[in-house]
């Protein structure tokens, strides 16, 4: 189920070579296309997951399995199944996800969402930017917060396993069907993009020089979080345009990265008259 | 690893027999000591969880497992181990507690904290209270949180395996020993009981009747929270002074329950004036 093995080299120097430099205008030659995986599927389950990829017309079912209980309950509420389910007993759906997986008697079987281009993102509102953040709880927890708060997207350079988008977007609750995810190689050179762009690039730290409350924010916004333990990658905040940390009053001075998250775009939002 | 079934079933009506009335300047009958397990063995795990619970002079350990760097590591940073570590191989703390366990090579057996009583709670502050949150990550971010917000104290129903709590120290990085967490066995009384205290009691509820930013707040404060998809049970809904929800713009209205209870903390905190 890790993921960690699947983590793209990280490339201290940026690896630019002849054929990468960036030519303003056309499309960037090393653009990340490959970076999602190509070829699937995603296994989603859970009722508000399925639910939710079934009502996005983006999103390619290729298998179906129901228990009779949740085909009735989707029958039920209207929502088309778009594909042919196979109708199957719930023991068979705990055999393909295994024991702890509460998946209501849903899974589907889909093809990845497309990963839009970074150029293509608009010039307002807020992104996130995870800096090699893994965990698929935390991302799934993440991409939940990011649809709660209208987050325009999130770049990453982690690819994630089937199994592991499984539980990522079971943990999303429905959001990875409306958050759009960059995935990106390099995330220096995706930072450099945003910042050529005109987004304000804030890495979170809890190094950082000033309080995120403090620094004066300007929309578009890149909130960039590191990994658990080990926060931002040098290269990553160096090119940051700011780095600020979140003061908090008591013994401990860091947060789970999904908290982390969610505070600095309760913040965020807050402080850009984003809060609707 | 589930720690459902050790759930106390909710009692509805309250259940005040004739020995169990409050008598006020006495120690009520109903005290919940018994709900913590009494006997234990605590299982702790990961730098910072035993790093913690080592500097904790409350903390009972009774084994120590250590990799022979972890014990070179504790000896480096003049950390007093308080008993004599047996020196194994990381495959053995594996083999204990699973492959997916990140342990550093440090596992300890350890007593519980012993739980205070709610009527010893400060009259100032912030308190958290959970209806029902079982799941040991979730517990573990929240009282990692909780720990970064100052907050008094958790008021909690849940009890936990020494399986689950050995996943929600290491989710809390530490906070375990940092957080008094008050075991009760029914949570209405215990919300109750600080209302008579002078608490403010605030459900968090996406049904809520206004934004927790419009409510107006004063300390002692006690910040409820529901479990995901169920949310607050309704005799804990009633027996909150207010109901509020958290607005947000984005199409999604909730918030993983870890991410609500830090943001609830940070509005709270801010609102008055504990930010430090």
């Amino acid at each position: 189920m890790s993921d960690r093995d699947r983590k793209p080299p990280f490339q201290r120097g940026g690896g630019k070579g002849p054929d990468k430099r960036r030519e303003s205008g056309r499309r960037p030659p090393w653009r990340d296309r490959d970076a999602t995986s190509p070829d699937g599927p995603v296994i989603l389950y859970g009722w508000h997951t399925v639910a939710a990829a079934l009502a996005n017309p983006q999103r390619q079912i290729r298998k179906l399995w129901l228990s009779e209980n949740a085909a009735r309950r989707l029958a039920d509420d209207n929502i088309d199944t778009r594909v042919t389910p196979e109708i199957v007993r719930p023991s068979l759906i705990d055999q393909r996800l295994g024991p702890d997986a509460v998946h209501q008697g849903l899974l589907a079987e889909a093809d990845p969402l497309p990963s839009p281009d970074i150029d293509t993102l608009p010039q307002q509102g807020i992104v996130l930017v995870l800096d090699q953040i893994t965990d698929p709880h935390n991302v799934g927890a993440i991409l939940r917060s990011a649809a709660a708060f209208a987050v325009k997207a999130i770049v990453t350079t982690a690819r994630h396993s089937p199994e592991a988008t499984g539980v990522l977007a079971k943990s999303a609750s429905g959001a990875l069907e409306l958050v759009p995810i960059v995935s990106v190689q390099n995330l220096a050179r995706a930072l450099t993009e945003l910042n050529d762009q005109g987004f304000l690039t804030v890495g979170l730290d809890s190094q950082g020089s000033e309080d995120l409350g403090a620094v004066k924010l300007r929309q578009p916004l890149a909130l960039v979080l590191g990994a658990e333990g080990k926060g931002l990658r040098q290269l990553t905040r160096e090119t940051c345009s700011v780095v600020a940390r979140l003061d908090m009053p008591g013994d401990i001075k860091s947060l789970n990265v999904s908290n982390a998250a969610v505070l600095a775009l309760y913040i965020g939002a807050s402080r850009l008259g984003l809060m609707g």
